[in-house]
């Protein structure tokens, strides 16, 4: 099958978001990255583009869908948000599938007239809400809609992070300057976790939120955006909801658990482990499933690729003259050799030496 | 840096690693993948090569190892054991690097013979002992030389899996045959995860293993090669070893677990959270470290790129005309106006429509 | 020391919160059970007494109160709420100490009232919310007294079991007769177990709850008592709260998590590993305590000493004629016979038998 | 029914494992402790007698003996391994049952002989293996007896703990000084954990050990004792055996694991969660089971009526004039403010002060 042409806006040199997408792209080889406008000083996303192969680095996103016009095939946007909507919407007005990260732009009148645009155009947009990439979410939405908890009564999503937890846009930091910008990246927390938490309820129990009632703060003082927050909710079918979501709560990475609760059983996933789906039925017994459709063969747990990879690029330090921990041929024979004695000494039922 | 050239003998289309290892290669860029004879099977080896887009597929290894000459720079071997001596022997004296999986030959007199030759020349030859990769194995490794734990005393490393729990290789099953087969693979588990095992075992501790005394079980009727073992070591400095390793661990899936023990404290890792280091104190606290070196941002664990990389996948079958979940407008559309009526609400101090 | 002497009114033959009060008075020998009311009904109230031993059992508690006077010196009162307020009034002007069972009372006119009595008496009225006598909470109150976390910034309580999913009051069960017979209980979830789930918000971060909004629910429809909230609070020096109780998570038994969040950390807790107190740092490393003040030696979870009667009355029921699993002589010698052969397979390095 | 009068020999102030058997035997009331000679030091015995509060001390487990006949039903023997032999056969044949801890006495032959006496005698001799008194050890036992994981093939046990990693003999610790003396204990860790380890493998499976090979270390230089095992085992009906136990595992507190794999599925026991057995199915899904027939109310972990027990216990300090951590009237009228608040916030949908 023919590959997707794609090209990037964002994601340069310095930022993490973007190089993940390209990774995502790269392993399972169905797009080929050939155009990018990866920065919004042109200088610089020339530099980006050359700097990590790119065939055609354009300075500005304008330039590059004029000039792509019929040689790409998708655009993928991993800017702030500010920008999320007019580069979007020319995007999608220049015929190109778009892929674009979350939120979907800086403000609510910008989303609904992307949304306008997006839908009446034959072109895909589709955005990167990472969470409804695992498979464990996958299969809990799937069990849920299934009706293996029954009639769902109670949705409860917490997503706590701690990186906000000092006023680090004072010293510099980039991801915290725009993430704290009221003028960049509309709100705070609930724009950069709120959105996967709530669209987490949504996504796994398959209701819509029809109303809320929030509890907001600015924790850290001088914020300028919300960066703690808890929601009450009421979605469709008469569901709860209460959603929690923290970018203060020192000490935690990236903890986003999701607990859905009907009359007949529960369901439970957590980040931290990202393979397992809990079940709770109404004896109390919990069923643990483990992730079986993922890319490596069965029981090999998410990470097992980039394990991997990391002893190729190992491999590729040290063949290309660096330093690298490489597992050589001594290693491969003392295994040998391992084995040899084990299976000697269950012949001679004594000690062996190797 | 220009990339490094690569070829694959074997890995064609019905197993499983060759993907791994290409999807490896392909997550960080460092390598190209321009040739492979990807079957024993000639025709086979040539389909298999067209099919996942081979730029030069070969018929056999002795073929592309003659027309490669100058133009590749390293080997991937992913064939069975039988083969590894004969194939990587030949590709170092074609002065190609070698990346090979585990275990390093069917038999020790071949592994002496392999490691002599490699040893003697300028290539690499680098084995692909999966666990080494995970960053926390490393860690690991590195505190443990560190001193974290003190003197090490103990290691003992269990690696339990249950799928030739029933006698599958009279059922057909592709990987069961060959690696049940002694004229094809040589040990059973002791060669394919008990390679595994006892190389963590000296990674970690930074000894070498000096002699054994093994308990070793053919436990299904029939099978012609071990299928579980338990093994006491003696290793370097005074360092005593407890291992176990077993294919016929019902309902186990690949449950590798590593503790080392020092005078000081303890060190201890499991294969079910490979992002997580636990170190034990003299006082019996645990403290719990998380991968921080990984390529996501920190507190993502192992998983997020492959989660991304679904999105990617899905959108791509989409795009090209097919089936998948992807996260529309819509969608996005609804985060924006959760957010604007959070937002809102914190105004209102009451319940907001969406 | 002399053993306080005291008497049960309520928690006769049936319901179970009364031996659990009389097993935790056992424990450590500071009481002596000597006089009951153990049932409303006098009749059964006088045969429960008997069944339990009981030397002075009486058909009310008002009975026992004036026959007492200077013969007791407490009170434990483990009825449904809607008594409590007269029998603890009661005895308090009777000169006894109270033991109270939460909540306090059915009504808060009815705890305002009792209040003022308790505080102008001598005598204590102490009440038994379960989770303060966890060690790992109360080490959790003193780190953070402590300053371990820094700034309390928001502590987020969650209560959830699963034992009202259906409405089994209309099946007659006991427990849930009155649990959700507001007459009886006054609030539902909210009494039951919202007491302490907000009593733990205060107990470890020494914090009062000033204001809270609540979306409280009845969910099982029929049910006239609330089974299902969440409450957003604002708790004294700026922290803020999160809490849901909930006894309609179906699959739920008992599951209360606390997870304390200040500027400098985070510490967290949770039913399911009572004995272990997780602390969180800045760098996001977790630091598991484990309970080393409880009454079983250094490392034996809570639960050891119980383990321990298990065998004592199975023990007592084989030596009194019944049925027990117990260990004998056979069993205390074929361990005597592994030792010895352990020792001499390390003495002749072979396999010994037994 | 009658309460069963027990004598305890052992288990004086100091010690702990004395107060562990008594808090046990009280917790079900089922004993009444009556009599007892708690020291080898005839004057100590008396001492400590009086201050546990024993109704008939004595100073030599003799005196006690021949005064006792017929006046107690049982023996509770908790002394040092070195004196159970010549205390059981005396206890025995004054007419006493015997309630003895493990192991059952410093030699095999003093054992031989012991269940000679014991198994011709009408007395009951009963072992206090703790772990046979887990709920879950019970049920993983029961569930294998009856089929569960189909025909057993391995049972694998470890059982570390650290405590012993430094020469703390040397530094006059008491449990240390007898558990590490041979004239003492006989075996070191193989006699206090190791028969635990032992004993847990043929309960768990309900086989016998027929025959051992053990790799056994004094790892603390100067030790006089075993400190460290790893054991090879052949059950019977084929079964296979692994078992590590050390005493030298620096930071484990108590780590008990018990895994048994069958041709249909596997169960496991971790003493860090007593309460859960989990169980692995042929497709590797995870079933954990908690517990349900112990005393307190299904969902209560054990550890429930400790916790309980420690509010009484701080009760009693304070109704006795010290201090105590003690919830008063003013709390439990603070549940009952926020159980007010909350539900007028539902009335009103706005926040409400307490």
């Amino acid at each position: 099958m023919s590959k997707i042409r794609v090209a990037m806006v964002g994601g340069g040199i310095g930022g993490f978001i973007g190089e993940i997408h390209r990774m995502a792209m790269r392993l399972d080889e169905r797009y080929e990255l050939v155009a990018g406008a990866l920065s919004s000083d042109p200088e610089r996303a020339i530099q980006s583009g050359n700097e990590i192969g790119l065939a055609r680095p354009y300075g500005t996103w304008q330039e590059l869908f004029d000039a792509e016009q019929g040689n790409i095939d998708c655009v993928s946007i991993v800017t702030p948000n500010d920008s999320h909507a007019e580069i979007a919407t020319a995007a999608i007005q220049s015929g190109f599938h778009v892929v674009l990260d979350k939120p979907m732009t800086r403000t609510l009148s910008e989303a609904i007239a992307l949304a306008e645009i997006a839908s009446n155009s034959p072109q895909l947009l589709a955005m990167t809400y990472t969470y409804t990439g695992y498979p464990m979410i996958r299969e809990m939405k799937s069990r849920i809609a299934n009706g293996d908890i029954g009639a769902v009564r109670n949705v409860s999503v917490r997503y706590r992070q701690g990186w906000l937890s000092d006023s680090i846009e004072n010293e510099g930091q980039k991801q915290a300057l725009w993430r704290t910008n009221p003028d960049l990246c509309g709100a705070g927390a609930l724009g950069d976790i709120g959105s996967h938490a709530e669209q987490l309820s949504r996504f796994v129990t398959g209701q819509c939120i029809q109303s809320v009632r929030g509890d907001v703060h600015s924790v850290v003082p001088g914020r300028k955006v919300d960066d703690h927050a808890s929601v009450q909710m009421k979605l469709s079918e008469g569901v709860i909801g209460d959603l929690v979501v923290s970018q203060v709560s020192t000490g935690e990475r990236n903890n986003v658990e999701v607990n859905v609760y009907g009359d007949k059983g529960a369901m439970i996933w957590s980040h931290s482990e990202p393979d397992v789906l809990t079940a709770l039925d109404q004896d109390g017994i919990e069923h643990r499933y483990h992730c079986s459709v993922n890319r490596a063969p069965s029981g090999h747990p998410a990470g097992f690729i980039e394990a991997f990879a990391n002893i190729y690029r190992a491999c590729a330090d040290v063949m290309q003259g660096g330093e690298g921990i490489i597992i050589d041929e001594r290693e491969g024979l003392a295994s040998m050799k391992f084995i040899d004695a084990v299976l000697r000494s269950q012949e001679t039922q004594s000690w062996e030496e190797l």
